[in-house]
């Protein structure tokens, strides 16, 4: 219970491969400090959830605070979580199986602990205070590496009986298509993702010398991203318009899967390809727009993220807020 | 609120664009009584939904109980419903738009009416009292013309924000396939209805003279079914294996998008081709084990529905037990 005329504090942490990011987090989702510590990898999950209790013990008191202002620590984590049993069945990227995560935790400090997968929490980020803040039910996709999906129905991040839910990157959108990382084939992730923006690019590069997506990455095919294609496709470069129409093609189809199955208020694009930003925006809702299914009704509207790569801290955070 | 010591009564009606099919249903699901007659197509909503009305009145007169006894009265219609305000803002096989379904029902019988769409109300039946029943979330698919989809979250019928969610016969699983209906190409019901087993099986045996499925079918390709195909894949016809095996493969990809996006606790499938029975249960669960995103965590059972036809009037009965 929160303290009768006192507002609570709360800690939000984005664990990933590289870094470990924490923030003290308001009640109104607002960042107040933030300390971060890589990850160090290769290491075994012990020392790195020891690492993430002393960030966040530090994090309080270099932000003078006590432990007793802060209501709960929030994890989100590129994996699969279940927050009932405080368990990290698998997280691929820190080679984790079945870690008991909550109790290691605890064990170096005593507070309240909420952990859930990082899509999910840029999702309920951008519901709690972001693009999506006023909805009951939400869905992100964050476009980066890969595709991640944040759904949120009736206010709370949702991810299914067996915490499997979300993996809106593997839904496979084409049927036969290109391999991908899961052992299937035409993943939306395959299609949507900066990785797939880039492969494409550079692949019309190959086949064409005079497009001027070769100038923007000044003739090196090694530092083309998901901007060199979306730059060159602004200045109505006809080989980039075309990735990236095609890029616009798949992510419709992507979202109008997320329309026709669960009907949200609101799709919010976040990730890399996002910073598009209007360019992507418009062009996006424009392909999605003749594919509904009764194209009389309103349906979701499609809106760019707000709160960027803070919403891995604020989201986090905000899971020990419902 | 029910009258103390006694138990309701509830009025299920399927509505078709063949036949108007009402049931009254106790509050374990059974069907006590039915009735149906005609909906005489093409004719203006008011007599039609007059019809419906007069047809409960009846149904619970002939079964010797009165108005009293009942609870509410349930529709299942194969459109777009909005049960807060009652309205029907699309039911292409009626030609109805924007029809004020419980305003003019009430015109004719005094009882609280509730409204849904037909694959949502046939999931939410066996949610309450099929296969379903004592889970908390499931998908139903019905493979019948088309492919429709009931979703239940928290145990209740879950049709999205604006109505216009559990389309599922129109995710898009191959990119640039079929053209449907809908007018996208490549949507799940092209490959995974009644109707695409049908059409490639007919295609199948035109470029294969020695098919059991001729034999099957006495020769006549009008009289080409579901069952033709699975009982030619049954007596292993090679010809008819290859067309059921790509049916599966395609059905499969269709539930793990329901698997990989919402992970409900099990996967329904019923109408037409779910006939088929285990033989068509066990080969969509060997296509669907290998697909799975985390191959190592616990995920929806595939089941077979159990309340075959009258899971539409079922369900509807059971909208007024929310």
């Amino acid at each position: 219970m929160m303290p009768e005329g006192e507002s609570m504090l709360y800690i939000g942490i984005d664990l990933g491969g590289t870094n470990i990011a924490a923030g003290l987090v308001d009640e109104e989702g607002k960042i107040i400090k933030r300390l971060s510590t890589p990850t160090a990898m290769p290491r075994p999950y012990a020392p790195i959830i020891k690492d993430m209790a002393d960030l966040a013990a530090r994090l309080v008191k270099e932000a003078g605070y006590a432990l007793a202002d802060v209501a709960a620590v929030g994890v989100g984590m590129p994996g699969i979580t279940i927050d009932k049993t405080g368990m990290v069945p698998i997280c691929v990227n820190l080679n984790w199986r079945d870690v008991p995560f909550r109790d290691e935790f605890q064990k170096h400090l005593n507070l309240p602990v909420y952990i859930s997968n990082d899509a999910t929490v840029a999702g309920f980020a951008e519901a709690m205070v972001g693009a999506s803040a006023k909805t009951s039910s939400s869905v992100m996709l964050t476009l980066g590496t890969g595709v991640g999906g944040g759904i949120v129905i009736h206010g709370k991040p949702y991810s299914g009986k067996h915490c499997v839910g979300g993996e809106l990157g593997h839904i496979i959108i084409r049927m036969d298509g290109e391999p991908c990382t899961c052992g299937n084939r035409g993943c939306l992730e395959r299609y949507a993702s900066a990785t797939a923006l880039i492969r494409e690019g550079r692949k019309a590069m190959e086949a064409d010398a005079d497009t001027l997506m070769w100038k923007l990455c000044g003739g090196d095919l090694a530092r083309v991203n998901a901007k060199t294609v979306v730059d060159a496709a602004k200045q109505a470069d006809s080989v980039a318009m075309k990735v990236f129409q095609d890029y616009v093609k798949a992510l419709a189809t992507g979202i109008l899967c997320v329309v026709n199955f669960i009907d949200p208020e609101m799709v919010v694009l976040g990730g890399g390809v996002a910073l598009a930003g209007d360019f992507l925006l418009h062009a996006v809702r424009d392909a999605l727009a003749p594919m509904i299914f009764a194209k009389t009704m309103p349906y979701a509207s499609v809106e760019l993220a707000q709160l960027g790569t803070d919403a891995g801290i604020i989201g986090a955070a905000m899971l020990g807020k419902i």
